[in-house]
């Protein structure tokens, strides 16, 4: 299934217009030939009355799937077409990390009763202690684990006899009695084994985990390294408690990115899309405006100590922008470069006296590089040396305060235990607006004779 | 091992310190204790001299494994400390498709000369022809297919005779008598299946597929949109070629998502690191600089035909920038919105104008609910209340233009075919600049009278 996105309009059309012509079956059957993942994106197409009349139709095991594929906030808008039996029903279908993450997203009330609704919540009870952004929260209790003595022959009829839909079909976890994690196996050492071998002598001691309580982005950068397909969950006495699979983690880096492009842009809410709600828009962007406003302000209040040379000089009024832009531009630069390296733990706050080295060597050979550039130009154009040379000046000063401040604001934010990419963007861009407009008009102040 | 972290920081000390008293023996044992992923870690903090004298002394395999582990260009620097003969014995080691870019990434003559000194260079040969961001790029020829009338016991007992280091060894493909791509199983039917049954039986013929030309971030959706551990890749004719593994799919992610940030920020070289090389950070960001530069001044060109009502009312000067800055700030969070998701395929240039119409709305509610602020804000200070309304009126008008371009132009260069993060951060940049100046200052032109 190549090349299915117009397959997929297609279909997604085929289901509109039987919904819309009140032919729900034809609908409901449109909707199960598409393959699990295009589902998803197809309910996302439809409009909210769609979604209402095709959800409560679809049966139990296929509203399971679906929502086991939408966003946390998707599934949780998708759950409220349902009744209450019916949503204890999907929950129950559920793979138990999204059942428990859907579960915490509820109104504490209707979690509680759609938890007592449930003839079987054992696979999500223990899960919902989890913080969501921790290993725990991201882990599923479906996996297939072994006890060290199981003999080949056993496993393979332990796995023939086990329902086939676990999450974790490649690795089987080795556990000693009291549940402590002691080896890891893929499926491909059992099948090529002696079957009246045991796991102890098959399994790969050297199991790579991690605890329940650390931060998912964490666990995800344990399993990239050691390029896991899964990674195991354990408690402080090493017992096993779940496992966190290779599809989730793309999930946690692609929202840990999108979470760092956006707060790199000021925006405040990582479920933002582009047609996303108004008051979502406004909820998510209008707070940092409102905090930009503040810093903007105080960098015009820096200009006001000035207005006298402008009045003198309107030209200086004209180049006092491209000082503080190119600053800005600069350490945009240089916060972008450090905030994607502490994300990828490519570099770390301990760094900082290298990293400050390097940037104060790139600021002055970037300073000199535009500085000069950009005074020639206004001395051809203003045929005013001196300008030139106040203008370019002040471009190299900025530039070099530009790399600085764009390296130690993030590291400092890391260090704090703060996210570097939250508060970077503001803070530095107030810095070089700030001094920027600073340094070049008291640069014109003490060359303001010549600049008539 | 949980926690690693401090153990391996331990590790890299021992070996450190190994290289230095000159036990290389001590040194590559330390090393080798390593798990894979701790080692290209650990490789990478070393110091250039100490690369240089450990790398000859891995053994060829272990060296291999290194390579497949570090980046493109990491490997790339590595590989200068080996000859030709032992880089030669390395790529036959490596997975075939990190080999593939590694002799991509070689001068050319160095290249084929280490090809001529490979003894079995089938793995690799086909790969070299796919262009590096291309499924095809991206595949490994390391993989496992049988023909559809194979019997389960043929198939495990071929399994137990194949090298077992294959890359995907959760997956059995099934081709026909052309290496037509028929169909999938999991490792799992195969376990639990009846010896005798064969292939086509047991299959899931449904099998989902790339073909080898399309962009690897369109493979890289497609794999987490079906939530899949590895996906085919095959030609026109549906022979299959090779398969792309989900750990391959998270570095593309990971890149992608890294060229976006960079991208949005105008850094022009995904692989700068902040202790990069002085001459890559100005390789990297100069050209940008430069390109931003001209904008400033053209928007400095814009505000030099007002320099007549500037020097009458030098306040301008004190609010000028605070309308272009919002702007520019408005604008950044739009085009963050927008280009990520084009790139999570959450929306498209089809949208446009349902997304400029959202914008609209935003921009206008935005802007008066800073516009007016700020307008009272004004008045306050100044005491005028026409200075109030000018820099309100066009913080508005620029709120509303920032919206719009932000929207329309990674739109545009997405419909255009070309990546949207790529200029899109200069361009509304350069719109939201000339324009608030051009706003500002003409509205200031006209109620000049009253601003005095």
């Amino acid at each position: 299934m190549t090349e299915q996105v117009p397959d997929l309009q297609i279909a997604i059309e085929q289901i509109k217009k039987s919904l819309e012509e009140g032919l729900h079956a034809q609908a409901i059957a449109h909707f199960n030939e598409l393959a699990l993942g295009d589902q998803a994106e197809a309910f996302n197409q439809l409009e909210e009355n769609e979604q209402a009349t095709l959800l409560p139709r679809l049966d139990v095991g296929a509203t399971a799937d679906l929502f086991d594929r939408l966003t946390d906030s998707e599934t949780l808008e998708a759950s409220e077409n349902l009744t209450l039996e019916r949503l204890a029903d999907v929950l129950e279908e559920m793979q138990p990390d999204e059942a428990a993450d859907l579960l915490g997203d509820l109104p504490p009330e209707q979690a509680s009763q759609a938890l007592e609704e449930m003839e079987d919540s054992e696979d999500v009870l223990p899960l919902l202690g989890f913080p969501d952004e921790t290993a725990g929260g991201r882990m599923t209790t479906e996996y297939i684990a072994m006890r060290q003595h199981t003999r080949v022959e056993q496993a393979i009829k332990f796995l023939r006899d086990v329902s086939p839909d676990h999450e974790v079909p490649y690795y089987i976890f080795v556990v000693d009695r009291e549940k402590r994690l002691v080896g890891v196996l893929g499926l491909r050492e059992l099948v090529v084994s002696d079957p009246q071998a045991v796991m102890e002598d098959i399994m790969d001691p050297d199991v790579i985990y991690v605890e329940s309580g650390v931060d998912q982005e964490v666990a995800a950068n344990v399993l990239v390294r050691h390029e896991l397909s899964a990674i195991p969950v354990v408690d402080e006495q090493k017992r096993m408690l779940g496992v966190i699979t290779h599809d989730d983690i793309l999930d946690v880096l692609s929202e840990e990115a999108t979470e760092d492009i956006y707060r790199l842009a000021s925006v405040g809410a990582i479920e933002l899309e582009p047609e996303s709600p108004v008051r979502m828009h406004i909820r998510g962007r209008l707070p940092w405006l409102y905090l930009n406003t503040l810093t903007a302000l105080f960098a015009a209040w820096i200009i006001s100590h000035y207005e006298v040379i402008i009045a003198q000089v309107a030209a200086l009024a004209v180049f006092q922008s491209v000082v503080a832009g190119m600053g800005g531009n600069a350490s945009s630069q240089t916060v972008a470069v450090i905030v994607r390296s502490l994300a990828l733990g490519k570099t770390s706050p301990s760094k900082v006296w290298v990293v400050l080295w390097r940037e104060l060597v790139v600021g002055i050979l970037q300073g000199l590089a535009v500085g000069l550039l950009v005074a020639l130009g206004v001395w051809l154009w203003r045929g005013n040396p001196y300008l030139g040379v106040v203008v370019g000046g002040a471009l190299m000063a900025n530039l070099i305060v530009a790399g600085l401040a764009g390296a130690i604001i993030p590291m400092a934010l890391k260090s704090m235990g703060q996210d570097p990419a939250l508060a970077s963007s503001v803070l530095v861009t107030a810095v070089t607006d700030s001094l920027g407009f600073l340094i070049f008009l008291s640069l014109a102040g003490y060359f303001l004779p010549h600049l008539f």
